[in-house]
């Protein structure tokens, strides 16, 4: 077997004059009077290759038989391309390699889809002939990336003292862990393992196990309704410190972020990160992960519109809720039908109209403006900015649909005004998120992030008073308007802890029931400890550029969760449900329809 | 909060006249005559804290109410201490914090065990408090070194252009795989995923795929009935590699396992490893994980003994089987107890007995000596260098059996006699394992390591004539007598696949059935390829010179295959298995005993 001394993407001038052996994949073919050409490619790149009658002997004829994908192994000397031939757009275009010998290590059927960036291929059935969709080379540097990422997020935490720990994949099913992913057991009939949602439990126990400093890239597994930046199992880079506070955690967490973004992609991420409170992020951008490389905020106005006779105005705002408007600079010159069309924009975010007024020739316009108050149209003008050209957008309703249809409106016009930079990485903390929210379906308050995250110490006293007003030591971390890490300080101290069951509406009893084990080993000394996890499939997606979560792993599952390349999941032996004290009950209803190709 | 400005275990003289700020748990406390003495220990190690009413003022009060593994935080002065006083013991022995501040960042409950190393706990309670059986520095040493571990293997990895690619965990049932792990889909009725015994397949599809060289550090998973060495999930470093042949494979894992031992534990191993066919594996040590870190080779004496009066000798040389020997060396001074005992031993092993000669006064003394000819004691005097003092053991049966008893009481002999250096590590390939083995039961061959296993070249034509003599390009790496780590080159043509699959007895539809997914991408133009995987816990058990897998692991299970901690597997809510589409088969029986404390 002849196996390779080079790469063929890293042949250049250097080489010329040397003999090499290639190992590859035949790219492309091409016969021009009795020349072959073959442009041979690997992992590295392509060069390209001549058999020529004068210098290949019978490895022409060999050669001749090559066909796309084939996988060939040719020795040869590296010689310099004539200036006319030379190929600027390949990194090895300056020279080709003459074959003297050459052995077909394998042939290979014609692929299903071209092996080369930017084909226009159903995603169905790149999923299904994954190992081919992983030759082309947009996939290949996803993947060389998303391990270099990895590289640099174990190379900083290895830095800082953290140690790596493994915690297990077969679990406890949570208390509240309706849709954990189940696995029968053999050796114990009733009962269950399940896999882990996050190993938050066992990041917690480390620390009370005095490890200090704990991560792990963790594989986590949801078994909920897929959504298309969501996989039933994915990655997170799990992270755990004890005697840190929350501003010496997000200040480390800074500069890991600031050295994955430089030594994967050359980005210069500047520090420290804005830091926004939720109460401001909502107010301003309608979300917890704002995008922020636009400004556009939204602006409230209910004061101003109090007493209005805009009825829905004053209607909304004397019966708790808010009015707020959007100032679209420059889009006066909306058409009729792009200002139609943003009335079910509204509904789609739960809201029941959106209002607007132009700025033209120096006068509002529009079919409310009738109705405002010249001292109304001063104090707004100056409030939103209000200049000629503009467009403003009124939203009126409960804050949270405000939020949600102003909100998801910004982005639209931000996006359609070119105000987003692209190219560019707007980090944010967003911090002080409410610990608890009010369940009106379960008529109690529960935890926004997890019943053992630390209220802020300022506001203990408002468990007795105000529970929904605690703010909580949690934080995410939003890149260009995404979530892509959050976390949480921990509640350490036993009196805090049962505050908060209280405010939950656990007994003692119910509390120990459901988190028993995790509560004793709180008993015996437990350090001050919070973490973060961050999202790593979706860190890898927005490095790479790319919109979905499938382009950044090796062997995705689609929306219905499912595996087109092994099939997976699939029927199985009865002797193996027999082992496992399991009988399947058939779902009397068809089974969901499965999108196109998954059943090809 | 007071927060730690230093490490306890790493003050030194040098820290002397600096204030610092210590967090950590108390080790233990003494009070000598009014001043309190704390020894505070954090991951680092341990310091001595001092608390006296001269300089302490009110922390000795607060102090005073500190007991074993409260958590505290405390600021002080580090200052030499009296010559007298120096502990030795301790790397902090030269030095104590006379403390002026102190806070109680939380109390602890007395533990059920002493955090400190060497202390005799029963498992099982260690197992159930492992948060505090972690705090322990021989286990954070253990994790300390598996972290590092972790890491030697990455950047060796990465560095050889490896890239580190996660394959699935919910996966696809294995065609022989009775004893995967199931996950039942809530998507898909009567469908399940099944926990890869290992990401064979994906590693494969990923050099289909162009991608050269992979790794991973992956979780395997095997429901199988456990061993001390066995746990339900394990960890493996995977390896694959395209274009390499063994011998460049096995190089360059050589200098990965270099680094590995220099970089951990600062052993210094030789390279190349020995390299042992399985052939003389078997035969000098009666096992394909031989220890080497002595000799006492077993011979084989058949010929000489064939038509002996020694009738269990003749009989068995004439019917198959073979007759060998072992020369224990100096053991001719065995009590008559200790040589009774060889009897069940030899049982154990599947032996029928055991024949012994010892060598005393110059002559040969035992049961067996008077039906020996002159000729052949001389022949075997010769052949096992029989000398004064020597004991001689002989086992006649089928080889395997041999191998077994002998094999064993060479391993026992050696240890006996001491002859074993427990600090050396002995490496070794085990190479040119058998392709085929006859399955007496199923009265066909099977695969020895998988159905993709490369035979030797040389071999490829006793397909057709003896298919149980192929020997295939299947490699262990053996270490003190543990297989560490195993592999092999794959097939990758066609022809060569159809012969295989015909030795093995499927037709092409049953190969078909069988591995569907993979024959197709194999179509497409496989590279030859090939790999290994290390068992990663042990690898960690042989470094730290632990003898159980479970003290390598932070959350593992018992042989039971339970989790004692977190109580799991559990019994589940009847909603989950409802939208599972699965219910439980009580199993009849009772259930089957679990270890002391499992169920406490």
């Amino acid at each position: 077997m002849m196996l390779k001394t080079h790469q063929c993407g890293k042949l250049t001038k250097a080489d010329v004059g040397t003999t090499v052996t290639l190992n590859g994949w035949v790219q492309r073919r091409r016969d021009l009077g009795g020349v072959l050409f073959i442009d041979l490619r690997d992992r590295t790149g392509i060069v390209q290759t001549v058999f020529n009658p004068d210098f290949s002997g019978e490895a022409l004829q060999v050669a001749d038989r090559a066909r796309s994908e084939y996988v060939l192994a040719v020795k040869g000397e590296v010689v310099l391309r004539d200036a006319e031939t030379v190929n600027q757009n390949l990194d090895t275009g300056e020279i080709e390699v003459r074959v003297k010998e050459i052995e077909i290590m394998n042939a290979a059927k014609t692929p299903p889809f071209p092996i080369e960036d930017g084909v226009d291929v159903d995603e169905s059935l790149r999923l299904k002939y994954r190992y081919l969709d992983l030759r082309r080379p947009e996939m290949q540097r996803t993947l060389l990336l998303r391990s270099k990422a990895a590289k640099v997020f174990r190379d900083f935490l290895d830095g800082e003292g953290f140690i790596d720990v493994e915690t297990p994949i077969l679990t406890k099913s949570t208390p509240e862990g309706a849709r954990d992913y189940l696995v029968p057991s053999r050796v114990h009939p009733e009962e269950f393992f399940a896999l882990p949602q996050s190993p938050q439990i066992f990041k917690q126990l480390l620390m009370v196990g005095g490890l200090e400093r704990y991560y792990q890239i963790a594989r986590c597994f949801r078994d909920e309704d897929l959504r298309a930046d969501r996989q039933p199992e994915f990655t997170q880079v799990d992270i755990e410190t004890s005697f840190l506070s929350q501003d010496q955690l997000l200040e480390l967490m800074e500069s890991l972020v600031k050295r994955l973004f430089s030594e994967t992609v050359g980005a210069d991420i500047p520090t420290p990160f804005q830091r926004i409170t939720y109460a401001d992020a909502m107010n301003k951008y309608g979300s917890d992960k704002p995008d922020l490389r636009f400004g556009l905020e939204m602006e409230d106005i209910t004061d101003i519109v109090a007493t209005s006779d805009v009825k829905v105005f004053a209607t909304v705002a004397g019966s708790g809720g808010v009015v707020k408007a959007l100032n679209a600079k420059g889009c006066a010159s909306w058409s009729r039908k792009e200002l139609d069309d943003l009335q079910p924009f509204a509904s789609r975010y739960g809201g029941k109209g959106l209002a607007w007024v132009t700025v033209k020739e120096g006068e509002w316009r529009g079919p409310i403006v009738k109705f405002f108050k010249p001292e109304e149209i001063a104090a707004l003008t100056e409030r939103l900015a209000a200049e000629e050209g503009d467009l403003l957008l009124f939203s009126a309703d409960k804050k949270k649909v405000v939020a949600d249809v102003l909100g998801n409106l910004r982005l639209k016009v931000g996006r359609e005004l070119g105000l987003i930079d692209e190219s560019a990485f707007k980090f944010a903390w967003v911090v002080d998120f409410p610990l608890l929210g009010w369940d009106e379906e379960a008529k109690r308050y529960v935890a926004e992030h997890h019943p053992f995250t630390r209220p802020n110490e300022a506001d203990v006293a408002l468990f007795d008073t105000d529970p929904g007003a605690i703010r909580a030591q949690a934080y995410d971390l939003v890149l260009n308007g995404y979530e892509v890490g959050g976390g949480s300080m921990r509640i350490y101290q036993r009196e805090v802890q049962e505050k908060m069951f209280q405010a939950l509406g656990f007994s003692p009893e119910e509390a120990r029931e459901k988190f028993g084990f995790l509560l004793d080993a709180f008993e015996f000394g437990t350090p001050p400890h919070g973490g973060i996890a961050f999202g790593f499939d979706r860190l890898v997606m927005l490095l790479t550029g790319r919109t979905n979560l499938r382009e950044t792993i090796a062997f995705p599952k689609t929306a219905n969760a499912t595996d087109l390349l092994t099939d997976a999941p699939s029927p199985v032996e009865p002797s193996q449900l027999e082992q496992l004290h399991i009988r399947t009950v058939p779902k009397p209803a068809s089974k969901p329809a499965a999108p196109s190709g998954a059943q090809a």
